[in-house]
């Protein structure tokens, strides 16, 4: 193992962190908050040496393979929330460090999930900083320090396996770092986008900004108690949903949109299947609420924002769904757990995973008739590998294995089955509102520290897909 | 496909059931219960004409495939099924036609799941064969008419595969019928000792068959309302308690110890690991139970009770577990998807399985690690092979779509998501009880129709393990 290449990539990766703190501090000289300059100017400073400190000499040895990506971006993304959760509590906004935390976990991983009653008491500069993680921890972290990092080094496309969502990745191009560097452009285009649309529906500057990284990241933060339902246009709900169904889109389609092969993006099976996915839920949600809505037209906008909002784990919410038929609500349900296209910021188990998964099933059962047929997995008309198959399959048994283990832990809270359960599921899919004392109107507050803490790895789980924590933590036995 | 022989094995089968109304019929003369005569003389008297014209002639072309083995199998259950619930209606003891059919195919499949409030007021020849279900359905009708059928065929291996639980199965000897019988012989012994031990404790002739029978099949139908707990005694509880943990052993171990192959039966992981499941799942449910009852030795009764109970999916019950604590509670759900092992009587998805699908697990983080080692799935120390490790996982994946769909399609009727969830999982799994309006002291009368049937199939998804069925529906497309 190369560890001095492994701190040298968390030294960069702490470096953007520390960098990106300044823009709150920004955010805070213009709205006179005097406690930036204690708050974050502290874990800027702390941030920085420790930056510098990992990068201060260049290994000589470079080698990086797939157990050094998967360990420094496991080991960055604890160390940049512990960090990232300090400003919190210097501010005093959030005086418990086990909620600073997990605020700032359900930050980065875009969970959402919040432990705080009243956001609108929180200063300006903090606001930011919860929207903001949401939006570097969106497209990750270490992607950015491969977007700006010199070297050509094309080994540097193992560390982008390690941190980009779903079953096949990293095929953009052969050079990662100028693959990063198109990932990017596409995703601060849309974002930009996103906030110019929102304040041409009359949201302010600050506002737009905040709601626009919320939803690049497909997080689900807001600045307001009743999130979106604040400024109670149908406008600005449109706006949101029509963009985090864009950012739950493999952004590979973007790349061939950008470079013309319009034939290959149309044909991409996991993006019209999710398309396909989200007609369908809100043709059938909309035909099942209809009653308790007025007239079609509020049905549609209700259904279509909630099941957008679901699948890409936004989060956001402009409705009670716990008054919708249960149908409705189950339907929601497992939305969560299929999630949006890999490769994109949304979180779940991704389509891509879940039509392996599903085509595994269907192949296993002609197998089963006719032993001597050799049946094979296709996506895209092409045969898909034998390994992203097995992953596939592989994904879902460790996820479920790692449910039933946290739900084993947090139910020492005494909540009910349901409710726990509906945490656990909501931090692993990355959704960020559950059911019960759970749902969007609730908050996580209530939970042990220790459930909180069960709850960061989860949802550490579900954005960096399982395996670089276990690497992690078990990595150094198996070799 | 071999139309005829399909034919010809659905009629053996449907013979055993017919001769086995006889057994009611007995039980009604004895306490002068006159309906019998036409509540089970008359599907008597159907069951046998349709079963004597399937069976007139014997197929000169007697070859039967893995195919033929499902599709016989799926749908002799869901006949039997059919033909089993016309004693309950004609009789008038359960008027409607949907909810005896769920009451005889939770027996089939000892599931246990009832829709009635007030057995008590059944008659006896009715709720003898309402266990006797239990009994007949445990073990499987199939592989009792292998056991009595004259023919030496190796061959009907196919179909004992179609019926019997688990993983890896039917390994016992070469000539499957002798070993059919062997299975039979275990199985009668065992329910017999059960009852004497029951009658030396005091408990009438008549409850002692149906509990044993109930518990022989891990079933959970009881004879009173509140099901074990009528007899307050803590012998009656154990020897159910003991029994449902031996019906939910490996058969394979029993037939070891007869032929004295004691390292053999040592040496089995599963049945191991079960054992170890149980004892570690009881301690720490007494100590988390301990606060609530009075003293060690009350909570290590409650807790090895229902754990029992639980794993091996009886679902006989002697406490309301809705007031323990929810990680105790928690425990026993995740002890539901456990199952018994292979090769028993009991349900969920089998301790075995579960076994290699964890395996599987670790061994693909392995490969994720080092891709150059080749690591096998080990059981009992030798490797597993690839098509038994792919089932494991490709059921588990399968399950999980099945139970999706059920889920949504249960949830129409507009119950709570936990309460449809449970009823999904509690049939899917054998197991017989939920939560909340479906807990042990509920039932599932409440539903529609339609999720009744829905529930039915599920019940008969997670008994004969999911293949048959699809086969039969789907299996003709795929050829």
């Amino acid at each position: 193992m190369n560890y001095k290449m492994i701190f040298y990539i968390m030294g960069q990766i702490l470096k953007v962190v520390g960098l990106c703190m300044l823009l709150p501090i920004l955010v805070g000289a213009i709205y006179g908050e005097e406690h930036v300059v204690t708050s974050f100017g502290i874990p800027f400073l702390v941030t920085m040496a420790i930056a510098l400190a990992f990068t201060f000499r260049k290994p000589k040895n470079n080698e990086v393979y797939s157990m050094e990506g998967f360990i420094s971006v496991a080991a960055s993304w604890i160390t940049m929330s512990c960090i990232g959760a300090i400003p919190f509590v210097l501010s005093g906004e959030i005086p418990s460090y086990a909620n600073a935390l997990f605020e700032t976990v359900s930050g980065f991983t875009t969970t959402g999930a919040t432990v705080l009653s009243d956001v609108e008491s929180m200063s300006r500069s903090c606001l930011f900083w919860r929207a903001f993680t949401h939006w570097l921890g969106g497209m990750g972290v270490l992607m950015f320090v491969l977007a700006i990092m010199s070297s050509n080094d094309a080994r540097t496309m193992h560390m982008m396996r390690a941190e980009c969502a779903g079953p096949n990745v990293g095929r953009l191009v052969s050079k990662s770092n100028f693959s990063a560097r198109i990932l990017y452009g596409i995703y601060i285009s849309l974002t930009v986008s996103e906030a110019v649309l929102l304040m041409i529906g009359g949201v302010p500057l600050y506002d737009a900004i905040i709601h626009a990284c919320s939803s690049a990241g497909t997080g689900g933060f807001s600045m307001w108690n009743n999130s979106i339902a604040h400024y109670g246009s149908v406008y600005v709900e449109m706006v949101i949903a029509v963009f985090i169904i864009l950012f739950g889109v493999n952004f590979n389609l973007y790349y061939y949109l950008i470079i013309r092969k319009f034939s290959l993006a149309y044909k991409n099976e996991e993006v019209r299947t999710y398309f396909g996915i989200i007609i369908a839920a809100t043709a059938i949600i909309t035909l099942n609420i209809m009653k308790l809505c007025d007239g079609a037209g509020d049905a549609l906008r209700k259904a279509f924002f909630m099941v957008a909002s679901t699948i890409t784990s936004a989060g956001f919410s402009n409705t009670d769904t716990g008054e919708w038929p249960v149908f409705s609500q189950t339907l929601l349900l497992l939305l969560m757990f299929v999630g949006s296209c890999a490769g994109s910021t949304g979180g779940g188990m991704k389509v891509s995973r879940i039509m392996i998964i599903i085509k595994t099933g269907i192949k296993e059962l002609k197998y089963i008739v006719s032993p001597r047929a050799v049946a094979t997995v296709k996506m895209d008309g092409k045969p898909v590998e034998r390994d992203v198959v097995r992953g596939a399959s592989s994904y879902l048994i460790l996820f479920v294995m790692l449910m039933s283990v946290s739900l084993l832990l947090v139910s020492l809270d005494n909540y009910s089955i349901e409710e726990s359960l509906s945490a656990v599921i909501t931090c692993m899919n990355n959704i960020g509102f559950g059911v019960g004392r759970f749902s969007p109107s609730g908050n996580l507050g209530g939970l042990s520290a220790f459930s909180k803490i069960v709850l960061c790895f989860d949802m550490l789980l579900g954005r960096l897909e399982i395996y670089p924590l276990i690497m992690l933590f078990a990595g150094r036995n198996s070799k």
